[in-house]
């Protein structure tokens, strides 16, 4: 890693876009990021949540990076900025860079079908297997045990980590990453009832991938059954994610973690879905939404909405039925209460009514 | 994909079972089955879902498959039928057919235990482990990655996709076809405590899967600790789905996405479980039951019942349930105004007993 | 597998510390370990759940270890113990003994960097990629499959079942075991806005596991954005976990599948986390404390508390709310009531005034 002075540090950022001054010893040098708690003398720390402030007190960095909004005491040298968060992503690329994959050319124990077409620069990993009429980008980096099925294709600068499953027809854009284990186009749960077993139902569609898409490990995106399954240009999945069949998923979205979504659900621009929930068959979700975690979506969300709870519902109604929820042993107080209440008017009103004259 | 006019696929599907007419060109072809929305013009598509009728005026498709019950505006010519979604999914089978598997015989790229049974006609891809002692049908399809370990046994016509694992000593029935990624038999969560510590306790079981059972992606199939975790014949499960040890699932039971049984779940026949929904060990599931989405299952459910929610009841219960819960503002409202207004009462028998003589 | 008389067993199990006696005829031999309702004569059994207690009078077993506490009644000579379920863990061992893994040695179709160091009698199976400067401690064993990146560093004893993957810089301690398919160390979900588009944020930090940690089939854990993101020794976890980047596990916790912790998440020394159960970020979770399954755990949690729910809440105070839920339509009934005997005593009053003179 090579080390960098705050200074230099300094002068980066602001040629990004990041203007920031250097509270202490400009001449210092950095060589590495690191965790509040787990840094090291001589390397840079940030402080972009103010729960950890008092990490800040003790922290070993030489450097932290900080938004001037976040009042610190730190012994350590402090980068101030307007946007911590930016900065830090930026001094990190600086510093640490984007990972560098290895270099296999075409691995000589890689199998790629005579009628498969490889892109200039692509590094095929041993024990790869590349199908028939299958397509794969220039600089494309498909590590050990993936799996690239007939008639896939592939774009510019695709990165497959190890053991990687494509299967038949799927296509992906240019600079598409797709970490360990995932799996694009596998059949989705498509079958027909007969006589009390369950016919398949051939699974002839494929996967469409945008471009700039990042997926998780372990995920799996069902094919549609007809047509295509869609992950639209610039969306980010965390990992273990289930895309039913014939789902369209907008640009620029984030799934987080084990989220599911049913058969033909359509998810529009820039939603967030957190980790755990689940979206049933053929609803729509609105550009923009957001769903909240482990929510059970049952019916379509606006554009905009923020959305939780199981079924799910605005947040602020979820919000006000948890807290009524948790007052439950209270509200039930008050009833027996106004029930006893109750019975004391009536009796009084009949004893009253009794000795009336 | 073979072109079928309207008059064969009307005359295929009659001599299939299923009674159909078509109105408009007998003689128009078709070349492949697409969604409604996706359809060009030369391609079968159809409306089974009355959601999407609106998108059966505007489809490009040349024609339209469509339940006689479904009144339907479409440019399109018809082929009504009394169920469309049998009639789509023979016309899928006769127009695209099934998934052609890549032809390797035994790759000298395999690595095959000498003591391993291979059977006819058997393809074993590049890539592929199989272990000791392991026997594999006729017919059988192993995608390259997967592993098949010692003493393992697989069925005729199997199929595993890419990087399927069958640990040690499990057993598959014959046309079991698993998706890429899934790993069957793998130790379950199995430790007894001790001083502390978690001590293992070694899973000495295996997984056994009967007949025409398909598995999705990137599921996990414990073996049992003892004895046999067990998949029916004829079931299918979806992506993601955990199956705790010494599980027991019935026959032509559905598992949607991201199902989690833990272990010793005994479920009946034809169950279906819906996606990310759980079931807590010990228990059992009665034939024909049906289990919502993200249910949690805490207690044993009755042959034929619905259940739903966390902890499930009876869906009827739960519906009921989220109705209450949406309506506690409502009802906390209630009870404040009652406290008024019993308070009102209270003040007015208590000035009128004041005044009273 | 061995066979060994009761006579042996009971005095095996007593060497261990487990106090025993045996009733029936100490000379039957038993040759495996089986469930209650899957074993043969030769075989033993156990009854450690009263639940079962029926299945013991009709097992085909030859002898059965039972708790001194749990009266039985059972055709099998009888193991009776303290501590059945340890006793039976000690029998799985002395009659099955652990796993023996195959004996690639260094296999010649395995592909390991010049700059890697292999421990003595290691095992490294076909279709093993070990990445430059990656370290294999002593009798490790590396399934066909597997990928271990750049600079990984594996200990002594540690197993990979296939296709795991160990992405670059990630460190696992000695005796560590993880099941088929899982990753260890793929990119968590960081991105900074920029623009309305997810800037990648380089994912430079790794991941550390302690010793003797088992990770079930199918998990992900994220690598730390900087800094580790750490499993502690002794921990145990099930399947299809995802961990997430930054969260450190502390010492002999137990993870039951589908379990989702968020990043930068603390779980302390000896926790359970039950099934589906899901933990949101930059929270933390006490020593021996207990979450349920599929709770939604939003707040820390105190050491030795158990929660439940979601949103969680200490066990009692869930298990009321779960009470109240199902007994919310009698309260709205009440709530009902109330009303019409509230009006009926303002009739009664208001009348009471009219006619009074």
């Amino acid at each position: 890693m090579p080390a960098v002075t705050l200074a230099e540090l300094s002068e980066y950022l602001r040629a990004n876009g990041f203007e920031n001054r250097v509270d202490g010893d400009e001449s210092i040098t950095v060589n590495a990021v690191n965790a509040l708690d787990e840094a090291r003398p001589g390397e840079l720390t940030f402080l972009t949540n103010p729960k950890y402030r008092d990490m800040a007190t003790r922290t070993r960095a030489s450097a932290l990076i900080v938004g001037h909004k976040l009042a610190v005491e730190t012994p350590a040298a402090t980068v101030v900025c307007d946007d911590a968060y930016a900065a830090l992503t930026m001094s990190i690329v600086k510093i640490h860079g984007y990972r560098v994959h290895p270099d296999w050319g075409v691995s000589p124990r890689a199998i790629v079908a005579e009628t498969a077409r490889i892109g200039a620069n692509a590094d095929i990993g041993p024990g790869v297997t590349i199908g028939e009429h299958a397509v794969i980008g220039d600089n494309a980096t498909i590590y050990p045990g993936c799996y690239v099925a007939d008639h896939a294709v592939l774009g510019n600068d695709v990165v497959l980590f190890p053991n990687v499953v494509v299967y038949d027809r799927c296509r992906l854009g240019n600079r598409v990453t797709i970490h360990a284990g995932t799996v694009v186009g596998e059949d989705g749960l498509g079958y027909a009832p007969l006589n009390g077993k369950w016919a398949k139902i051939p699974q002839v569609g494929a996967v469409e991938i945008g471009d700039d898409v990042e997926i998780g490990a372990a995920c799996t995106i069902d094919r549609a059954t007809v047509g295509m399954t869609r992950i639209a240009s610039g969306t980010k999945f965390s990992n273990l994610i289930a895309i039913g069949h014939g789902a369209k998923v907008g640009e620029d979205c984030l799934f987080v973690a084990q989220v599911g979504l049913a058969g033909s659900v359509t998810v529009g621009r820039h939603v967030t879905i957190a980790g755990q929930a689940g979206v049933v068959g053929h609803i729509s979700i609105g550009d923009n939404a957001t769903v909240g975690a482990q929510s059970g979506v049952t019916e379509s969300v606006e554009p905009g909405e923020t959305v939780l709870g199981a079924p799910a519902r605005p947040i602020d109604e979820t919000k006000r039925h948890f807290a009524l929820i948790k007052r439950l042993p209270e509200l039930r107080q008050r009833i027996k209460d106004l029930e006893a209440e109750v019975r004391s008017l009536r009796d009084l009103i009949d004893r009253d009514a009794r000795t009336r004259p």
